[in-house]
């Protein structure tokens, strides 16, 4: 299951609905809190924001070590969890990973925070 | 600090900076984890969205505590968390406590998470 399978499917036959909705199902209620704990810790949030930040779009695991003051190992932790989480892609070359935004992973977060 | 202060502010003179740009603050990125620690959880997401489905805006621990299948501490527990990080007001109304959606309080984090 992806993150866009999460939202809501637009019904267009719903405009004479009584106000009230569907609220979300106990399914997804857990597949987003599992993401947003992926999110929810001050390290992974500067380093998704770091790697946004760079150049590029793509930073290496030694360039991220130092500005957030961490071990590489407690880095590459923290950066393991966003890639499994779906923010971030790996890709080793040489003696280096270097990680990646994944294209619309946080809008996709982002778009289901204000329809739940 | 409100949600809206984490936002980045708009600079009209930064037309002309170079592709990067400066990553979140450690600051901005504890309180933004603090307030997506208090969404992470699967069954205050599905208050969240109860409360955001009822027909008035608004509902009372009465309510929500049968669907969630918890004791009415338990669900006491998990709205004041959520109250506490700015997303439910509460009212006491005769025995019962009332609950009501903050206005944007959703709309800011997920706005934050596009902007990180």
């Amino acid at each position: 299951m992806t993150l866009t399978d999460l939202l809501p499917a637009t019904d267009v036959t719903a405009c004479c609905e009584p106000l009230t909705r569907e609220s979300i199902s106990a399914e997804n209620a857990g597949a987003l809190a599992s993401t947003l704990k992926a999110l929810a810790d001050p390290t992974r949030l500067r380093l998704l924001s770091m790697v946004a930040a760079h150049v590029d779009g793509e930073a290496c695991v030694c360039d991220l070590t130092e500005p957030v003051g961490l071990s590489q190992p407690t880095v590459s932790h923290h950066l393991k969890i966003l890639v499994e989480a779906g923010f971030l892609t790996r890709s080793k070359r040489g003696l280096w990973a270097y990680y990646r935004l994944v294209p619309g992973a946080l809008d996709s977060v982002s778009r289901l925070l204000v329809t739940i």
